[in-house]
């Protein structure tokens, strides 16, 4: 296997030319990838101009702890759900102060799936100036192909919501 | 290439055993490898028994809103040094309430070098239990080696400091 964030790094420069173009920095906030989508924004030399950082919210305390996720939302729709991904993302908005965030959350396997969220569903949110929107997918192979298949949609969500942006 | 984030899952993987032989969890502080560290310990499945999260802060911002790095320490001895390293890791410990925590900030280049401090150069900081202790590399090779060499070495400290914990 080729390695994954190298892969990534034409789509990931040509997403950072974009965000340049639109005077925007971005952030994300992440739980099943870990850290993936971040290493392959930084990937990409001069990176610090375009994405300030993020959160790796692996645990949901720290979902709620830094990106404000309420422990009753957790309760009540549990950590991969449409609210939780939108809240991460509002909530990498304010605590990284920008104003274009992405977030992931889902079963990435091999344990953990149920027969509402098998292993392979992923929630993705993305907040732009306040507004949060959310989607879900569900993606086939093993852990290490859901991650890569969750980063890389998160890159398509951003580069898809600065083509919107005015 | 091979994927870096898989040939790391044995080094990860023991590394997650160690901690919970010793019921630690931990969590990263990261600058230049921007969540690589994260998506190494992620990669291992059932990580979350032993990996909290962690905060990416490729921006000095970052390291002062979510870190607690002061801006006087940024402006004295710069991002990539001893002191902020050691202040990421115990900021990371305090941001995710965890024992353990692993610091990186580093010039990945190709751009940033200086003579003091020429691309390659990465501090490492690693707190446990309220006590920090940093370390300086010059690592050999492009941005993507740089990242991948500051990860490993991530991973032994932790390790290291398993090992002489009591």
């Amino acid at each position: 296997m080729s390695d994954f964030v190298e892969s990534m790094a034409v789509v990931a420069g040509r997403l950072g030319e974009e965000l340049m173009r639109h005077g925007l920095c971005c952030a994300v906030a992440e739980s099943c990838t870990g850290g993936l989508a971040g290493a392959v924004l930084t990937h990409v030399p001069g990176s610090s101009r375009w994405f300030k950082g993020g959160v790796i919210a692996y645990d949901n305390a720290v979902k709620s702890r830094l990106l404000g996720v309420p422990d009753a939302m957790l309760g009540r729709y549990g950590a991969v759900s449409h609210p939780v991904v939108r809240q991460m993302a509002l909530g990498a908005c304010a605590a990284l102060d920008v104003p274009l965030a992405v977030a992931l959350s889902g079963v990435a396997g091999p344990d953990g799936g149920s027969a509402d969220k098998p292993v392979g569903t992923v929630y993705l949110g993305l907040a732009l100036h306040g507004v949060a929107q959310s989607w879900r997918y569900r993606f086939a192979g093993d852990r290490a192909a859901v991650r890569h298949e969750a980063t890389r949609a998160a890159m398509l969500r951003l580069r898809e919501a600065l083509l919107d942006h005015a």
